[in-house]
């Protein structure tokens, strides 16, 4: 009954991703529907060392855009790819929207050349479901304000961050079929429910 | 007089490029020729790192190929850019022609994919000078079997040499302006001299 799906979520920083990621995974895990959560840059570890590298060291743009490339490469040969296959759920907190969104637009890299260097790493490997936490840039500045141990990209500043948002909502229109928005203001435990009735959908519909 | 010169060198393991690359630059810099010597992956900081990952893991052939883009990124703005800037000689132990002989050809990755990720990284900075260190795969072996401590890559069979060696004749061919074949079985003193003579006159040729 059950077939592997793959449900990425993505958005600006203090968009509650991380905590709507943990909170499915429960759910999956309470509901005996076979499941993984990851993380990304990193969820292997390969992927882990790389992500260590990016987050510790001033590097340039191009450098930063081919290892979240090549951790987004070993993520899916070595944990997404043999999860699907064994009829598992994927849920992963960022995926390649992050890094058009990011890279592509926000450091003015391009969309194509990120989608390009990204699709020769996964080989076509794309979500079925992606949740786009949508809170503006503003919002999501005022979360970060009083938190501590930012790293170097949730310590861009507001000018930054407008160029991501701009990113995600573009890729919002260019993929409506995949890429599910959610009113990312809203109550945690309300937002949960709308995720849930949203992949139950997908999961009885086959 | 003197102008920034990108020169690379390519082949085979045991093909003696390491030491003609070291030859070369002591006889620049005997020369007060200023000249930087660099290895790949690495010869920067975090592509120092960037290598101990591609060394030391069994990384899916994507990911290698992401890795060693993202290092040469690197080693281009860090290093080599500001060298050619400051009228610097570089001497770099392989490049971008040994990721297309390598992941291109003997992983089956395509040459064109290869480039691609490549150009993205380095700007379209190609080497003025490349010296393709000419050894048959079989020599190559030979040179090698008595050695110890041989990495993930150096360890590879006699096929898998193959392919990389049909990899840098294809691109002996495609770049016959830039890429200068040595007879690398000859004397070692001999092709140091030749590849002086040779780069002596693009070093006086304006």
């Amino acid at each position: 009954m059950y077939r592997g799906l793959f449900i990425s979520f993505e958005g600006l920083d203090g968009s509650g991703k991380t905590t709507q990621v943990k909170m499915l995974y429960d759910y999956l895990i309470e509901k005996n529907i076979p499941a993984i959560m990851l993380r990304e840059p990193g969820g292997a570890f390969v992927s882990e060392k790389i992500r260590s590298i990016i987050m510790e060291n001033d590097i340039s743009p191009y450098t930063e855009a081919l290892l979240y490339a090549a951790a987004r490469a070993e993520l899916v040969g070595s944990v997404i790819k043999p999860s699907l296959l064994a009829k598992k759920i994927v849920v992963c907190d960022r995926f390649i929207d992050s890094s058009v969104a990011y890279q592509g637009y926000a450091r003015g890299l391009g969309a194509e050349n990120i989608l390009n260097i990204n699709k020769f790493g996964i080989g076509g490997l794309l979500p079925d479901i992606t949740f786009f936490m949508d809170i503006t840039p503003e919002a999501s500045l005022k979360r970060r304000e009083n938190a501590t141990g930012l790293d170097r990209i949730e310590s861009e500043g507001l000018a930054f961050h407008e160029k991501v948002y701009s990113g995600y909502k573009d890729l919002f229109l260019k993929f409506p079929g995949r890429i599910h928005r959610i009113d990312a203001l809203g109550e945690t435990v309300k937002i949960h429910n709308e995720i849930i009735c949203f992949i139950e959908k997908q999961l009885f519909k086959d």
